[in-house]
């Protein structure tokens, strides 16, 4: 039995990915979760150690939908008999956004300036670097945007309700003029086996992952740079199972973003256009099994989440898609700005299938129809957009 | 909720589509059944009209795992509200091997001679026509081979046993010089809506598939006269959801062999080669929703058969997998002959692709590795195959 802490979509995912593999999945939901459950579920509250711990005890190996679980719970599970994966260790490192800059020194990447502050002074010496506009970025707990704030003049309450919000540290970073936003996904067993993913452009809008395009369009040295770096960061953190590595390419150069220690959004695509996807080698590599082939089979492929617009529960499974499209929805109860679901779309153009993907998830549910991706940066079309967390 | 009759593989990947999809599965398994359940699973015997109606009034739409739901409990569920895809009255007629031949009058396609008997007087006239060796057929119940017996000599009992073992009528036919076996799956709304997957080349050894090459290689009119076949069988059905119609090819004419009214053996290679999936298609079919694209995203692929050869359940997750190759296990305890999962191979080389597919089924787990596909028919040289059920 794999436990899964936590009841969101890559829970769903990875129940989905379990089917053929000798593993049976359990899952942690919150008290109160209305998703129904699509497999063996109990509800817990993941903060508290008595219930980690019961679910552990009832598992082989637990593993993670998200980063939430607050490090007390993280070292109550890292002294119990199961096998936690990632580790409790690398699983902390991970997730902090001041951790993931120091690893950054194990790899070819650059670390964009950043200042962490604590209090009003260090505020005010990070303003007087960057000037502004600067970006606040709690070091914990952030995603889809959350605890990440962009300041353009000296308001200050904004960024502490950041950190009062997060109990954590605040980055300050300068506003980044970026040409485009890359992800790498690699797989890691306990012996250091590994298989990466294509490397993968995204495309973010108000912090949130929009859409992606597989493989990015850029230099085998930019991608092999990228993937010696998540090579170099997995072997660092002991990982085991998979790690996202997203970067800012700005002037040819690549950026550390952030790391994330579990499947990510930037590689659902990988459900439909790889052999092995993201969710099957997570649970390989934390079951030790050998690692499946991610190679792509399909020349190019394109997701773009669904993203709700409203509260009524909108079902592009009721209207006809385009040839070659997938629907993945979540189960979600919609609430606006909410990702219920992703589409993917596979092909041979890249800019077409991007642009699929990109109208269906639009065309029945997303809040802003407008919204387009950058188009490919071709070194003097950078785009001044918002760093995302 | 959508209710499986049945419990074996295709409920299970028939869970498996239904994630991203607006539904969930509950799955009425047998009593005693020892696969670990992967969703919402309750045991029951599905030959029990009491059970069956319980089990179908928690949901609305039935469908099934298996054809060996006996005709009494079809007309159960037919008098409830629940809505029962396919209709008991298609599935009647579908499951039946007499009904299925007098189907193929609304087709293109031939049927091999036979006869229908019960009696001894019967089974002498058959072998007076077809002279020896013959095949007896059970009219239903049968798969993997059992309910089909190949007779050689005037070895009458051995065809009465499967009369009384099926307790239905047999038919008697002489044995074919097949040049291939074909198949093709349809997937059909309430509305007329369909889509056909690829035609297919299916590979059986002792009446079990053991391998799938997609697209078969045949010409476009030996293809496009089986698509119509399925269409005109489907619309003459009325069917909803999946349906396969298995051909032989002989001297470059097309007979019919069965049917099956549910996912089948041969379209399992679509979860890994095809945009939507049978299992999906199947269940957009059958809860109205529109059909997915039926279209292979490679330019071939393989599936291949995991048969095991003893009591050892063999894993071939431990071991590394050619490129391309997905494992896809069905948690089922091993026995020899059992079909305990399958492989799936995909790339641009038909022969290369189905080659690898069968040599991983075959060196972990398959009985006699000596078995080999027969090649590619050439018009000179056909070969003799035992008829498969």
């Amino acid at each position: 039995v794999v436990g899964v802490i936590g009841g969101g979509q890559l829970a769903r995912m990875l129940t989905q990915a379990a089917v053929p593999l000798p593993c049976r999945i359990r899952v942690l939901a919150a008290p109160g979760a209305t998703e129904p459950p699509v497999g063996d579920t109990v509800y817990g509250d993941c903060r508290d150690p008595a219930t980690v711990t019961a679910f552990a005890r009832g598992c082989d190996v637990v593993t993670f939908d998200h980063e939430l679980v607050p490090p007390p719970v993280l070292d109550t599970l890292a002294s119990l008999a199961t096998e936690v994966h990632p580790s409790p260790g690398a699983m902390g490192q991970a997730s902090d956004k001041v951790a993931q800059r120091s690893l950054a020194g194990f790899t070819p990447l650059e670390v964009a300036p950043y200042e962490v502050i604590d209090d009003i002074g260090g505020l005010i010496r990070a303003t007087a670097r960057f000037g502004f506009p600067i970006v606040a970025k709690a070091a914990r707990g952030g995603y889809d945007g959350r605890g990440v704030t962009w300041i353009d003049s000296p308001d200050y309450l904004t960024a502490f309700a950041i950190g009062a919000l997060h109990g954590g540290a605040v980055l300050i970073e300068p506003a980044l003029r970026i040409d485009a936003e890359l992800a790498v996904t690699i797989a890691r067993r306990p012996g250091g086996d590994h298989v990466v993913y294509p490397v993968v452009r995204t495309y973010q809008s108000d912090g949130i992952c929009r859409s992606v395009a597989a493989p990015a369009a850029t230099t085998p040295d930019i991608a092999r740079t990228l993937e010696e770096a998540a090579v170099a960061i997995a072997e660092r953190l002991g990982l085991v199972g998979v790690l996202t590595v997203e970067a800012f390419l700005i002037d040819h150069r690549l950026y550390l973003n952030e790391l994330a220690p579990r499947p990510h959004n930037s590689a659902h695509y990988t459900i439909d256009a790889c052999t092995t996807s993201q969710f099957e080698n997570h649970l390989r590599a934390i079951l030790d099994l050998p690692l499946g082939d991610p190679t792509m089979t399909v020349p190019a492929a394109a997701m773009a989440n669904i993203i709700a617009a409203t509260h009524d529960n909108p079902d592009p499974t009721l209207v006809d898609l385009p040839p070659a499209t997938s629907v993945h929805l979540y189960g979600k109860q919609a609430r606006p700005g909410r990702k219920i679901g992703h589409v993917t779309v596979t092909g041979t153009d890249r800019t077409a299938v991007l642009a699929t993907a990109q109208h269906v998830a639009d065309q029945h549910v997303n809040q802003d129809g407008d919204w387009q991706p950058v188009s490919e940066p071709t070194g003097t079309t950078a785009t001044l957009v918002r760093c995302s967390a």
